[in-house]
């Protein structure tokens, strides 16, 4: 159906993070940056309007513009998949519209994430999605956010409808991970992705697909190298890489008081980097002094840590 | 401030079901009967594009829809408050234009339901709305859609702020509600309302100032009667019409085996009245066979139960 | 069955708590003094070895003490009962045989609190309990500390089976307990308990029978006021009472950062009343310098306001 | 300090199952036969009274004999340690002392699990266990039992105390573990181990010490040979061992309604195989007719295919 679109999709697929310069206003010269940035590191794919990509907050506008600005910069060197996650049914297809006519590859729907659904609900949902769906997708199990596991006998049922193409999972359950990989063995053609990267030298080694990994808006080839490693059963490579992952994340995540650290710190880090702005959609709020202290203080550590490696 | 909105505001405030023929289409027939049926009931006012309206399942092309035509029918009767809850700033202050334009009376917010804000973000977040709101509001706590409640030393700060005119509380927490009384009794402008009918006499009995209720879509008048027996002292009669919105309650909510029945349920009996159409939005589907018999048969009996109190 | 235990069972009965001056060693001279404290206040019962009591951090040696000089104490002036929760059905009725033996009236049982059991489980365990329980029992609803609710439905059966006298709900969810007071309207020797004292005047005046309320150990009368005042319908005192009692809570149970700040705040001010030593079992340990000033001064406040009440 | 107790333990150390023939009589000869047949599969050491050991529910004398009953069949053959968690500072030392005296080799801590303690009441908690402590401890990490993780940054402080050798994580959440592993690596002689089966493969690839699986109980050798694969680097094996762990927890752990399907389909399958009786104590229940033959039929296929395997 999709040149572009590898089947199974493997690799880093980086959950973009969105450059903003007010709440409303795309960071233009900064996405470009980020983007070429990611790309010249090795990345296999681009995902926007994730829960990274602050996807639920920003404007319908700006999702578009989002949208259409990514796919121009890209110019088909990867694909491009794109967040329709929301609360309203029509708005999603609304936005899949959007990505198809532009051009984006394949689009990734987690549960409605205001009410609670029951897990008919949730494959009846999905089923009527797909009528109206123009791309491919991926489920986006990300239980903490929408209140709502995939279970896995969901799953089973739900891998049988058309243009199911993956799962991203960002649960941060690895039992439930390999339970999915269990249940879909002879699907060959379906991708099964992690979300937080200190899983993805694990999810490679044991015969997942690939990661969707936040931390690769900041070191792209970092996550890259660590795939290929794991990908090659090269078990020496992938420790040394997998520790600087986590080091990575436990110094760029936890600052702060809040559960946006992860966003923030990324952000503040980028900024550092002189990529792109670090304006945050609302709810959220840059780092201001304290916290963009540490981050500049960890950022001077691990950019060598991190060359030393790579 | 405003003509027709009294300070506090009190009394019964149906949070209105949102009548759909589709997806996306309005059942105006059933909108306005649905009104006229509520507003023979005594209601005190109107509050709409709630959780009960379905507000964040429904497009936005919907909700400007509803908000148009709910206030064409009410006619200025009574305040009509809308719900601007939304997980993007830009299309929350987007509704509350429409709704100013339009003539409505106030809005309601929650907190912006996809990410985990912390209180500082939600403080915030609040005050950053406020400058661009054009109506005053009321603070919508509902910890179980939301992930997230106010605190009452938030709670303390927002009061603070201006055109902050009351809250309605869904925690179903009487401890967390009371504690909010105590600490606002200086505020006698501020209106507190309770979510759960089941817990309206108390709410009112001991000082509360009304209920956003989702059986007065149903019977408007019990709820009505109710308020009225326990502002006036009467312990006799309040005893008596709240074991019948628990009979109500018991009888009309739990049918079905998700979350959602609340939502069916009101629907399902509206539909049986004759007064509106039983479509839900996604991710929900009416009630089908089994579910609608058990329905039809409670409203037998209901009907008659309550007739004999009213 | 019972002598001295009213049916249903109605009132203030107090969960005492458990004066120690050391992690294994009973604070003997401040028991009494606590217990003839509280019968003088006019309560209505004493419930010991709940959760206001440590029970469960408390060893076997230390509960039979406790039951044994209690039960000396108190001279069957008012009913005692004794909490018998554990995650072992052996030692609960080993506990239960002991209370039994030295002549208290019934027992307390919240769910085995280790593992999740589900609602079958739940009251098949109950059914094996009763064949070796020598004494009546009160249920014990504490999901926060159980992580297992007693299911309405459960509550129906349960209530069926012999010596089942009343329940303690200590969810802080007046939905959940209006709900068992609608489903146990027609057994008027049941007795229906509420535990946060927040939510004792809602309880009376709607119905309930009275209060397992841990402020009681402070300033009985000012409970058992409260619990006169709105079983004779006295509303006006009822709501200058309950204001009092939310006064109590906001004073001295939110001081310190962690949720045991109930228990250290009423162990605190109970030795700055002179009544017992504030030790706690393990992993609680009493306030320290700055947490002990801010109740040493809301203590002197809370005693004027309550005096000028009473 | 200790001959038989290596530093760090490493391996395969099962979860033993109590074998009962009633709610308070150990089948002392299933217990033989249990042990037996798990050190015959070269199990590395022996975890008793855990969750799986079913060690909260018992009786405080079974607790005991079965301390003395495994260390005598066990003979020295292999390190036994004893879990002590209790909600009782005071129990939790004497179970301890018991397992010294006998003569075991180290003891298992989780956090009280009744009431909700923060992180400095915990880190207290374990200070003043220390001091009486006859043996050096693990730390158990099980916050869906226990209602409360060991922080990192507690864990930090914990492990510069004397006697801590070791931790095992139930959590499931494999990014807490190398975050751990992260902040531990300077400490050679801190054993890390799993709990959860599903996670064994990648812990040992990635650097943790072993596995404390509830499967070994069934299938010892199983688990032995997995971690000896991943520990020698081979992934072609370890891919294919932990496939079939994956298979044992998929037919096995998941029959039944409740969330102990796990600890009954171990039981039952004990039973089947002819090791032990599958009495459970309550609040559990053994399997009745359909969920037993679900697991009876899933042994016949299951042993098939293991034994392919090893």
């Amino acid at each position: 159906m999709n040149r572009k679109l590898p089947s199974p999709l493997r690799g880093i697929i980086p959950p973009m993070i969105t450059p903003l310069l007010e709440k409303n206003i795309l960071d233009r010269k900064g996405l470009e940056c980020l983007i070429e940035h990611m790309i010249a590191g090795g990345i296999h794919g681009l995902f926007i309007l994730g829960s990274s990509g602050e996807g639920p907050s920003l404007s319908y506008n700006l999702r578009r513009e989002l949208i259409q600005e990514t796919y121009r910069i890209v110019k088909e060197r990867i694909p491009v998949i794109v967040g329709i996650t929301d609360t309203s049914f029509v708005e999603s297809v609304n936005i899949a519209k959007v990505a198809a006519d532009v051009g984006c590859d394949a689009v990734v729907i987690a549960p409605p994430y205001y009410f609670h659904a029951g897990q008919e609900e949730l494959i009846e949902y999905i089923r009527h999605l797909i009528f109206e769906l123009p791309l491919p997708f991926f489920l986006y199990n990300m239980p903490s956010l929408t209140k709502l596991t995939f279970d896995p006998d969901s799953i089973k049922r739900i891998v049988e409808f058309e243009n199911v193409i993956g799962l991203k999972d960002s649960s941060g359950n690895m039992i439930y991970f390999h339970q999915l990989q269990y249940i879909l063995k002879a699907r060959r053609d379906f991708s099964l992705l992690i979300g937080p990267e200190e899983l993805l030298a694990e999810t490679i080694l044991l015969g997942g697909h690939g990661g969707i990994c936040g931390g690769a808006n900041l070191f792209p080839s970092l996550y890259v190298k660590l795939y290929e490693a794991a990908v090659a059963d090269d078990l020496f490579l992938t420790r040394k890489l997998h520790e600087a992952v986590i080091n990575v994340a436990n110094s760029l995540y936890n600052v702060g008081k809040y559960k946006s650290s992860y966003l923030k710190g990324i952000k503040c880090m980028l900024k550092e980097m002189g990529i792109c702005e670090d304006f945050l959609a609302e709810p959220f709020h840059c780092f201001r002094g304290p916290e963009r202290q540490i981050i500049q203080n960890n950022f001077t550590r691990l950019r060598t840590e991190i060359k030393d490696l790579l």
